[in-house]
């Protein structure tokens, strides 16, 4: 009678053994495939190179839209659609003007500038103003009013460099490119420069998308490069007349119809159980959107076609979503929880990718403890892939709108050192993306989708 | 008489945990400076543009020299000076030709190629043969000789993409670099082609040292680009007929004269207890050695900048050293030792850094069980900035020679996967460099040298 109980561990033991070879066994053949014949780079390359910039409402956005649908259809995977969702249409227009007019030193000086995304423009006859420098809105708040009136307001406070994770320096200095311009209209002010959301000193602007609060005059603010915000803070000092012209033509048009994308293979076993995997297909409208979030699109939609690659028929139903407007609105996450709750869907984990093609370093979290809990348990079988880092709240800004549904919020963990240096800029081009690295990631997350589909959540 | 053991055990927990705090202290403000204020990016984007390729024996290595002399002593080390070594002496000469000269479906096609280092030239007449591709040592000795006798082998067994660790990819395929000239020269060959220790498919060649055997004829050696290594290989199989035509200008002339150059910071209590700090200074002909081995330069002598500009007066003696000639022949390492041990010093730890300026992952270690041990205790505090691989053997050339006298051998261990898109390429240039891994990388190795420096390896 005694040994029975022993028995059946031992055979329980046996039988967990057997599986988690099974299932080191799987994540290898993941990655050997993605790292041998992945087609994620060639996807960026593609979009990239033949689509480009892509902002929400842009013809470019429309033909994402449309390559991303057709590349879905071609690797048949069982269901491809389009979402319709109404999106921002923000407009750059003629490329923006700031220029220092009466240095006495240097004379006339352009700076390297763009509008920010969602900024009202100054329309042809431009805005001349003098300067005035602050780090913080405390500090713009402990101003005498009078003192900013008429002015533009110049905030430059830097990324704190000394942050390992760079997302976290950006988490710092944000605010100043989010809510500077109504803080600034608050008081008075005409118009806002930021300094670029950039830890190292560069040539370029970082565009990036700000939020006019109600009831507060909406004012023209452009980013202006970190070189050049050194530049500017350095004749401040020295020359307390100091007059800047700025003229932008950006406009916010009608909202315009769009789509997010979405691909699926549906479970065999337990198909109401969803499992999401995306990134966003809309970029600035500066760049090509390679790491931000072309990557997290590619990586997606590789997680899907390894899965039919390699003959895996998930339990679950699998979604790759690639979502519209992240950057300045946020309309695609919100439409497709919207949809989700209203259909009653069941998802049970949302994994987004959207901090660049890096090499992995890990998943973050935003899930109870069981869920925390089970995911870690894996990690044994994740870190000889680089995976090491679960220990860190997450998940990201497309699927957040579903937490109130209870899915667990996932996010795609790379090495962050180098996503600053791109980010919203010119520079973020496909050049910039290692193939490994981005194979790296689209097999991580390939992983962690497989490992969630055989053992659930719950 | 029972409570003293309690409480010597609490007021030396006390004590450990405040050494902890003040540790850690340390660490962070180590990182912070060199994030903050780090010099490496400047210094290595000097070596790279100003003095460029250095190859041993080379007037760019003589430049070198002198910068790195004039660099250190101008940070004001307590001790800089030069360590006379000779080294090999090759040159590239006239830049080489490797063509398919009878193709029936292409006619003519010049093929990207490098000569490898050290190998002979052909000389102006060049060589013609027909081409034998093999995998393998193993494939070519099961040929018959008569086969091989005349022709011109091509070695193309690629490096294996499966692997995680590109340095074992590496691993896995450069003998055919090393060793395949004379391999096939055992049997008769006039030359070979050998496939770039390249992953991706690219357009340029990835030059290196092979070594000759001793009483075999030196043939000449080129490698290809991997994507010329693929069409060859295509029409080799298409067109039995397939004359190629190689043309190479390289020699040995005699060994020159060059050095090592070392920096240090005597210590103050144990200053017989040395730690070496090292890459070298040498790069391949065809390029400015950004990551190899620019980087592992600079972060050494970061190092010790570190050290003086956090005013941290180390107990133990620190040296950067700067090794010549570890990419074709290794005598500054073997001189290294051999100074260190016809003068009895006492090298307790070498750390090397010579696989690229990325982002940090860990150490790689070869040393007593007693000594990793006391390195590994030190994770925790190492972790938060991404150290988290301790547990692979390593090291690195230049400092294996002092191994023999009982010095731990430590290797910083970036991440891997972008190290084979440059290495001996004429791609390895700064703007590959990211600012910030660079600067991680420096931190990362002089906070180890400070836990090493502070509590020894006994």
């Amino acid at each position: 009678m005694t040994k029975l109980p022993l028995l059946l561990f031992v055979i329980s033991s046996i039988a967990i053994q057997a599986q988690t070879t099974q299932d080191q066994q799987g994540i290898k053949e993941i990655f050997n495939e993605a790292l041998s014949h992945g087609k994620s780079y060639e996807m960026l390359s593609d979009l990239c190179l033949k689509i480009g910039p892509r902002l929400s409402g842009s013809p470019g956005a429309a033909a994402a839209v449309e390559w991303c649908r057709h590349l879905m259809e071609t690797y048949d995977f069982d269901s491809v659609w389009l979402q319709p969702v109404m999106v921002p249409h923000w407009v750059r227009g003629q490329q923006e003007i700031t220029r220092i007019i009466n240095s006495k030193k240097m004379g006339t000086i352009n700076l390297s500038v763009c509008a920010l995304g969602n900024s009202v423009g100054t329309g042809p006859s431009g805005i001349g103003a003098s300067v005035i420098e602050v780090k913080s809105f405390d500090e713009l708040k402990q101003l005498n009013p009078k003192s900013v009136q008429n002015k533009i307001v110049f905030f430059n406070r830097p990324m704190d460099p000394t942050q390992i994770q760079t997302f976290a320096a950006y988490g710092g200095a944000v605010d100043q490119r989010g809510s500077g311009a109504s803080e600034a209209a608050k008081l008075g002010a005409v118009a806002v420069i930021v300094r670029s959301m950039g830890i190292n000193q560069e040539d370029y602007p970082h565009t990036g998308a700000l939020r006019y609060a109600p009831d507060v005059p909406k004012i023209p603010a452009v980013a202006v490069s970190t070189k050049h915000a050194e530049l500017l803070s350095r004749l401040i000092k020295e020359e307390k007349e100091l007059q800047v012209y700025i003229e932008t033509h950006c406009e916010m048009l009608d909202d315009a119809p769009s789509f997010n994308v979405i691909g699926q293979i549906t479970g065999t076993e337990y198909k109401d159980e969803i499992i999401d995997i995306g990134g966003h297909l809309d970029s600035w409208d500066l760049a090509q959107g390679a790491h931000d979030d072309g990557a997290g699109c590619v990586q997606s939609i590789e997680v899907l076609r390894l899965f039919k690659e390699l003959g895996i028929k998930p339990k679950r139903t699998i979604r790759a979503v690639m979502f519209m407007n992240e950057e300045n609105g946020l309309r695609g996450g919100a439409k497709y929880a919207e949809v989700a709750k209203m259909k009653n869907e069941n998802h049970i984990a949302a994994i987004e990718s959207d901090e660049g093609g890096f090499t992995p370093r890990g998943f973050t979290m935003t899930a109870s403890d069981a869920v925390k809990n089970k995911i870690k348990s894996w990690k044994p079988m994740l870190e000889p892939y680089g995976l090491t880092d679960f220990d860190h709240p997450g998940g990201g800004a497309d699927i957040g709108p579903l937490a109130p549904l209870g899915t667990a919020m996932i996010g795609y963990l790379p090495d962050s050192q180098r996503y600053f240096d791109y980010h919203h800029t010119p520079v973020d081009t496909i050049d910039k993306v290692s193939k490994r690295e981005l194979e790296m990631g689209a097999a991580a997350m390939t992983a962690l989708v497989f490992l969630i589909d055989r053992y659930g959540l719950k």
